[in-house]
């Protein structure tokens, strides 16, 4: 049960974004902007960092529904998305992909937690300068999506077909629609 | 020195908010909602919010620089901050903000840390569901400012003039204006 009174039972952040939607309109145009504005990283791949974070950070609601949007934008599928939560650094991905990795899972711990080495890996093995600030922006904001939705305890419902609707929805239409009066 | 070339020496978020305007626009807009938009948390108590959870995740940049925009804001002025941060629970402030700081210390451990104990303790504090809500996504999203900045190794200046300079120009002007074209 949220630990506050939400106007209605939506899953996840998107109860608290119906309840507060002042607050929901900069985070979905962050999260457009990160997880699926032009860029050199795929959506998948941006998805795939979402989610390894979120299941650093233990947060449920956001590994479960980052995981099939990921899965819905990645050849691999679900099955590349397990992997690379369990295993990054084993899982079949690009070397330059693994290094980003890397970096979100430093980020998860801390900001400080991010060294010269983690950067120099990353640019060795191809990745750009917007790549690397990406990957570390996704990681902090996903510390603060997981947070908001654990802090207030939203609710986590376990139905896998939710999750898919959901997938089916940002793919197609995006996170601002999520926003009220999006 | 900062992990990626920025375009500015701006110091700690500024470069950063040059460096990928895209980002820093919702970025801002958040800060803007959740620091200065009306409220029944002062702009200074939400300032402390800001600068406690800062502390806790030793951003020197984001806790000199928001200890500045809370001492501006509060009659207590920086000793108050100073006292606040080193141990909210002796500070001089109301039985709800060290309730509300208990729950900003949780959400920065993590979102699970965050218990229905925390909760009522600060509703019978007098919390309403607003404050609760916005204490909770203040501390989540320093969580991400804080990972942000350090993760990217953002200029942290030393000069303390600079920091009431910032602190100047947002008790102003707000958050909005730090965006490029803002």
């Amino acid at each position: 049960m949220p630990h506050i009174d939400l106007p209605t039972d939506a899953p996840g952040i998107g109860g608290l974004f119906q309840y507060r939607p002042q607050t929901a309109v900069p985070l979905t145009q962050l999260a457009e902007v990160l997880l699926r504005g032009e860029h050199s990283l795929s959506r998948g791949e941006r998805e795939l960092i979402a989610t390894y974070v979120s299941s650093l950070n233990d947060c449920g609601f956001c590994t479960r529904s980052h995981a099939a949007f990921a899965a819905a934008q990645l050849p691999g599928g679900m099955d590349l998305v397990c992997q690379v939560a369990d295993d990054p650094d084993g899982a079949p991905v690009s070397d330059k992909m693994k290094a980003l990795l890397e970096i979100a899972g430093a980020v998860q711990r801390g900001g400080l937690e991010v060294g010269t080495g983690h950067v120099q890996a990353a640019r060795e093995a191809g990745a750009t300068d917007l790549e690397i600030h990406d990957t570390v922006l996704i990681a902090a904001a996903f510390c603060m999506f997981n947070r908001y939705v654990d802090g207030l305890a939203a609710l986590t419902p376990d139905e896998p077909a939710l999750y898919k609707t959901m997938a089916d929805r940002i793919v197609t239409d995006g996170y601002l629609t999520i926003a009220p009066g999006g």
